[in-house]
């Protein structure tokens, strides 16, 4: 086990050690680039600094979350031979550390900004909130690059190494015969945990600097409440939130049952606990910044930690087995591989309806309850608060997140270090708890990514009137043509980014699928047990044409919004940002569900159903599982950055905008 | 062959007839409402009446293109046994007979309403133009029926014959001991043929009255150029633009080879010819209606005409197994379905950029060329003059398209016939071709549609202020909270509705399954040709059950932009119609050519690559055909109707929304 532990390790770091080192050379590029502006007066000169540290920042939560996980995978399985507790307890704690570094890092980076810009620079608020919300953008393009990045990766070993040791050599999955093994489990590594947590990093991030922002518009004139007051109470939220969060990871434990239900309420108990101990400490907090005389703010903060808890439960309600769309989706395994993706699509475009409904609704109360039909910066600071409110539980939910690749990679030692059966049936409960909770968890983000994104926009056109000055004409009507077509180009971004990841994954993995069976021809004796596999080529190649792969779309991220600006001028980009996030909000929840879904009808063959493993409905159903895959774990999470990014970008590049376009 | 085409014309007859009973009803209660909103004073007396009427026009068009297509299907079969430009001719013939009752019908309607309303009811060309607005309604709605039910009744054909017939008995297709045999030629003509008309006929009808309305408002005060020449301009452009096409369909004819380009040149001939012709007439109308003035409104129309053709060869590039996206796709069958299933949703999702790209420089030159940067009530009857350029060589268009089904038809009727096979290989051409316009046509009408759409938001804006009058608050910002969310619902709704058709598509498809099932084991003595299996149950079966599928999302377009619009007021209405025009738009393109182009790649296997026909490779490809095809045939082509329903129920509605909303 401490051999297979330490292969997934090194596989691990090398792939995010040479990621890195790409990054290095784009961090440096975008550096000399924003130093140039900087030096035409269009940015401040803390932008430079700012986007490097940023990155470095959230890179750092990646490495540390990744670290403690792959050290934690052989461990979770040695406990399993224990009990079930222990194993679980193992595993949740190591994701609190994902959990936690992720939300500390997030914090301490805008803390000490705020401290440093106000007391060494002696800035004033405005100036302050003007200049962090350029600060996101660092954060954001790491994100971008380790969830592409990752996604690839993940997506490329794992359906490699079923395409050939699955399907064609008929072995099970986690077989150590199959070269591909290693890889698939630094997969779930770089993937699941180290893209996941720089993807939430960002939207944490970007939701506490877009509400500070919009914060210190709504009260920047205000007799009752100090702007500075309105700005610092997003970070005061997000600090009780994580306090609150930290108390209740003490209350996940569990007994003995490997029953779902059982393990599920033992999270629930955690997340749940915590979402209702900061709806309650909020209304001292509103009361006391606030005054009587804003408690509606105190509306919008439940309006988004409500809306992310329901849209969690939806997403599981159409993703989990226990409950009727997914049970459906298994029985159409019966006609084909054809009519189980045909109702994998529809349950997936079907699934976007509620989660719009919750996300429409929140935004009404965000804006209504802050006082936004009377005064729309109001409205707007309540929709960012809602983001905040939403993103306040990360801590935990997080944790209850990043514990699933572990589990599963724990399940996938335990198989192949030959542990007593009795451990893999427990891991196994772990691991399919886990895929709830990536679930629930992937809709979360979205949910969360959606309401950023919205804030960042609202923040956006601040920082065009102030940029801009009073010759601005803002014009944001859709029947303006630039805002139209921007919206048009919007919604297809990420279509197109879509296609590109998947059409990547699908590159990626043919190479893992030549490799295998170059293996198999290869190495005589492999399936004997008699020689071992090359797991470290197979690694290799899944790290070099991940990396090479993730390059384009990310550029295209970064290069889209500054080329529409260009051309449609900062009207166009708004049109397009409004586009990208409900198209990207509703695709993201469509390719997620889909994946899911397929991944748990498989799942409820295997346990039995329908004629179990191996049967023609089998057949079908994996198929559908690994359409699924780069749906799920690659495209639908990718997008959630590509609508923050595209946001990012558009504030940090608002003056050359402003100052260059042709409409 | 006379029997066969006998049996296909009563089975689609017989469709048609259950069809219009059931939607008697519904117009009968449509009438009832609209009359009750009228005697309240919220809509003038004739919408009720212009409802009907425009419904059944509708349906008339779809009713006589259809009994020509079913009376061509066996004379081009016995036409080839001749020669293939006599089977060309004789199916081009009947597909032009539709293409020009379309449009002749179309026309008409608009035409006659008009007079009537000037001569006899002598209202002024502000309230005409306002009147005609709600007169659009009737045949949108009629159209989607059509689509919807004609969709899912030929997909559930379709996939039932093949389902059970190829993949389970192993008989080829259009095999007479198939049951479904006849039930899939009918499908054909009652969704292809009846099912296009009506798609078009609604954007042709709509595109005009929307541009004769935003002609009145662009120049109402203009002391140049009178108000009803730029009301009747769009009529005027409409009526050559016919004159043109008929002209050109004498172009089309070919020589023996049964070469594709050959084929392909021969169609092109008539359509690129009656753009050109279009073009060139319109300068002297343009010059002579409006003025050297005004001459940027040429720039419009040609923008439109452009836009189509361009669109027509992208979709072309990306469908037809002549080019590289598809070849490759065929090429990732050799992993197998899964991958070819994830290359060609790839494909169709990266075949969305060319469209937004055209349709955005096509929006902007309209807008521009016609002034509308000054003036933007003349960018926007640019926008909807575009949309008549692009549409005003529909009946030639149309004619290409709706000879495609007869010419697959044909190639039934031909194959259950005992033909000579050199009969079926001219068919197969025929088909072949048929298959490359149906793409391009349905890239034309997503374009027309999307643009026709467009100009009714537009419309819509107008009537808003009209029936409000001074106290209406529009506030069309994106930033506006009624205006994001409405965005929000509007982009989910092209996805619950595709979702909801594949989802009937399955439905009745599966029923047609344990149909042809059950005949295959109860009826001894199919398989020898012993005995006769029976075509008309699954014709009824086939007929029912889309009828009964076709209700619940042909409702839900109706009744969403009313619920959305008492909850969110006008505002938000405009959100929704942007939101769902830009993800329609989208989702439309993608649909239509990922199945478009799993259909080419797996006739490209067929014709010999990679394995050919029985192959593993092959049943890859038959597995993303079947996916395809409630994608292209379906839900897809659905969505432009959906798109352009929405505005037109939003701008009947408009009274009561203005006076009944809750934000």
């Amino acid at each position: 086990m401490r051999k297979l532990s330490a292969s997934i390790r090194e596989g691990a770091m090398a792939y995010l050690k040479r990621q890195y080192k790409v990054l290095i050379i784009f961090f440096i590029a975008m550096f000399v680039i924003l130093s140039i502006m900087a030096s035409f007066g269009m940015l401040t000169w803390f932008v430079p600094v700012a986007f490097v540290v940023g990155g470095f920042f959230s890179g750092l939560s990646g490495y540390v979350g990744m670290s403690i996980a792959t050290r934690a995978n052989a461990r979770t399985a040695n406990a399993c031979q224990t009990g079930l507790n222990k194993g679980l307890r193992i595993a949740f704690s190591a994701g609190s550390v994902m959990g936690f570094t992720v939300v500390g890092l997030g914090l301490l980076y805008i803390s000490v900004w705020y401290l440093l810009l106000k007391v060494v620079f002696g800035m004033d608020e405005g100036a302050i909130t003007s200049a962090m919300l350029t600060f996101g953008m660092g954060a954001s393009a790491m994100a971008l690059f380790a969830r592409v990045g990752g996604g690839i990766y993940t997506k490329a070993a794992d359906v490699g190494a079923d395409l050939v040791g699955k399907v064609e050599a008929g072995i099970p999955e986690d077989d150590p015969r199959n070269p591909a093994v290693i890889a698939d489990n630094v997969g779930d590594n770089v993937g699941d945990v180290a893209g996941m947590g720089a993807d939430l990093y960002e939207s944490y991030v970007g939701s506490i600097i877009s509400a500070c922002a919009l914060g210190y518009t709504a009260f920047a004139g205000s007799a009752t409440v100090s702007a500075p007051a309105a700005v610092t109470f997003p970070l005061l939220l997000a600090a009780v939130g994580i306090i609150c969060s930290m108390i209740c990871t003490f209350l996940v434990k569990t007994g003995e049952s490997t029953a779902q239900t059982e393990l599920l309420k033992a999270l629930s108990r955690g997340t749940n606990t915590s979402a209702i101990l900061i709806a309650i400490l909020a209304i001292p907090m509103v009361y006391f910044v606030f005054g009587s005389g804003n408690l509606g703010i105190y509306g919008a903060i439940v309006s988004g930690l409500l809306a992310g808890v329901l849209i969690g439960h939806f997403t599981e309600y159409y993703t989990s087995d226990t409950y009727k769309p997914t049970q459906n989706l298994a029985a159409e395994s019966q006609t084909g591989a054809a009519t189980i993706i045909i109702g994998g699509i529809g349950l997936g475009m079907m699934s976007t309806m509620a989660p719009v409904i919750i996300i429409g609704i929140c935004i009404m109360c965000a804006f209504g309850f802050t006082g936004g039909f009377a005064d729309a910066n109001m409205g707007l600071y309540g929709i960012a608060l809602a983001a905040v409110g939403m993103l306040s539980t990360l801590g935990i939910t997080l944790a209850t997140d990043a514990y699933g690749p572990i589990a599963d990679n724990a399940g996938g030692i335990a198989e192949m270090a030959g542990l007593d059966p009795e451990v893999r049936e427990r891991t196994d409960a772990l691991d399919s708890l886990g895929n709830t909770t990536a679930a629930t968890g992937k809709g979360f983000a979205i949910g969360s990514a959606a309401l950023t994104a919205l804030a960042l926009i609202a923040s956006y056109v601040q920082q065009v009137q102030l940029v801009g000055g009073p010759d601005i004409q803002l014009d944001l009507q859709v029947m303006n043509p630039a805002v139209l077509v921007g919206i048009f180009v919007g919604a297809c971004l990420p279509f197109v980014f879509a296609a590109l990841t998947m059409n990547s994954v699908g590159r990626a993995a043919q190479s893992i699928v030549i490799e295998v069976r170059r293996q198999f021809k290869e190495i005589a004796g492999i399936m004997e047990y008699k020689a071992d596999p090359d797991y470290a080529t197979c690694v290799e190649k899944c790290t070099s044409s991940s990396l090479h792969e993730m390059i384009l779309p990310s550029v295209l991220a970064i290069v889209t919004p500054i080329v529409v600006g260009l051309i449609l001028g900062y009207n166009g980009v708004i049109g397009m940002l409004t586009g990208s996030t409900a198209t990207g909000f509703l695709l993201a929840i469509f390719m997620s569900n889909s994946g899911g879904a397929w991944d748990n009808a498989k799942k409820h063959i295997e346990a039995g159903n329908f004629g179990g493993k191996g049967s023609e409905c089998h057949k079908a159903a994996v198929v559908g599982d690994t359409v699924g895959d780069p749906f799920k774990d690659t495209s639908g999470p990718s997008i959630n950055i590509l609508i923050k990014l595209l946001s990012m970008v558009s504030i940090v590049f608002a003056a050359l905008i402003v100052n260059f376009h042709i409409f």
